[in-house]
């Protein structure tokens, strides 16, 4: 049982709440540069630029992880697919 | 210089990027676990349920940790949108 007031408690969870976004966000930041060089390497050594079973495969294992950590799949799937849509959009960006 | 042949390099990426969705995926429950803690607090203790300043300031305080890492600001806000509206259905459902 906590001892903190509302109001500390709601600041306390809001520093946890701030630290993960600045990890969720560092990771995206790598995410994206290796798939700006998944980009790259896809251009120069002439593999085709999407996948669907690779992209279906990650949506099944993120789904699995998700319900181990009692995170709803649904929402894992969209956040891949948020995720994805912008990678293409980089990868777009990147080849005009 | 890497000395793997494309394939090859392409299943190393693939592997980084199977990681780090896992690591997003482990923080993103974590952080809803702590959202969910914060629906519940201001429940009972009858704090407003939305505070628009505090989203103004993790808006900015986003789009500035990633400026310094490399990832475009603005997918940085449509990304903590993207939870935030997340976050608003969580409460609604268990409002209902």
């Amino acid at each position: 049982m906590s001892t903190l007031s509302p109001a500390d408690q709601l600041l306390s969870y809001r520093d946890s709440i701030d630290n993960f976004d600045a990890a969720l966000v560092h990771i995206l930041a790598e995410r994206f540069r290796v798939t700006k060089a998944v980009g790259e390497l896809k251009a120069v050594a002439d593999l085709p630029p999407s996948d669907p079973k690779r992209e279906e495969e990650q949506i099944e294992r993120l789904r699995r992880l998700a319900e181990r950590s009692n995170l709803d799949p649904d929402f894992a799937e969209k956040f891949l697919e948020f995720i994805i849509r912008e990678v293409i959009q980089h990868h777009k960006r990147a080849r005009d």
